[in-house]
């Protein structure tokens, strides 16, 4: 049961953004921003990434709802994401994205852990500022949303499939747009 | 010297806000809602919440910035701020800001520390189920921000007048307006 009485039906960070839709706003449009804006990683990498930092944070809800999403933008290909999960330097990934997860993973212990040396790697396998910016942002975004969403003790369904249709709507609508009109979408 | 090129001469989280304006917006709008929107906790205390969650993660800019906004907003109290973060246990605060600081605590850990306990015995000194929320969000928000400002090796000011006269600014102008307009806002 959560700490606090939200609106039953929403589980994860859904029932803390209807309690709170003065912070869901912002908090949706940056996560818009980071993983769905125009970028040369794609959505499904960024994806990868808020994935990964969320399963290292053990917030059950987070990382399975953003692991179907970028199993859904990358093909449907779930055994990609759980690869990434046990061990991305063995996954089907590009070397710069794997240097990125490195980052990404510093920062989820702590930001002073990423040292000039992970950058110069992850530059030297053509990561730009701009990369490596969104990398610690979306990390750093998920360490958070995953406290957010433990913290209060949110629940989280069981059921894979409740999450793979979730993500197709917000593959399709953006996140903003997901809490935005939750009547509508629950329509679809 | 900070891991990606930034705009010289801002420190801490300004010069990645000034490098990424789209992800700055929604940040400062966050922000300005959950430390100075209308509220039953006063500013000056969820800025102690912030101060305090940014000392445990040893972000330097973080604890010193909100620490100076804090005691700009608790009538310039700057030794309040100090034995909050010393030790708040035995600082001059109320009961109740004592048990939301212990979440924030845990917190700070990880979601999952926090227990039913930590809540009912916020509860039972009067906070709200806003000001838990609230109180988890703050610490989570700061968890991102500390990771964002050392994931990235940005620069703090050592000067403590440094951070007193941007607190003051940033007292009157709010987050948001101090990074839409840093040039008027420099001039003053």
């Amino acid at each position: 049961m959560a700490h606090i009485a939200l609106p039953e039906g929403l589980p994860g960070i859904r029932g803390l953004m209807a309690f709170r839709p003065e912070t869901a706003k912002p908090l949706n449009e940056l996560v818009d921003v980071l993983l769905r804006g125009p970028h040369s990683l794609s959505p499904g990498e960024r994806e990868l990434i808020a994935t990964y930092v969320s399963a290292r944070n053990e917030c059950a809800y987070c990382q399975t709802i953003h692991g179907a999403i970028a199993a859904h933008q990358l093909g449907g290909n779930e055994e990609l994401v759980r690869s990434v999960k046990r061990d991305f330097g063995a996954a089907d990934i590009s070397d710069k994205l794997k240097a990125l997860l490195t980052i990404a993973g510093k920062v989820q212990i702590g930001g002073k852990n990423v040292t000039a040396a992970d950058v110069e790697r992850a530059r030297g396998l053509g990561a730009t500022d701009l990369e490596i910016h969104d990398t610690v942002l979306i990390a750093a975004v998920f360490c958070m949303c995953n406290r957010y969403v433990d913290g209060l003790a949110t629940w989280a369904p069981e059921d894979p499939e409740f999450y793979r249709q979730r993500a197709a709507i917000v593959a399709a609508n953006g996140y903003a747009a997901s809490t935005a009109a939750p009547a509508a979408l629950a329509a679809k």
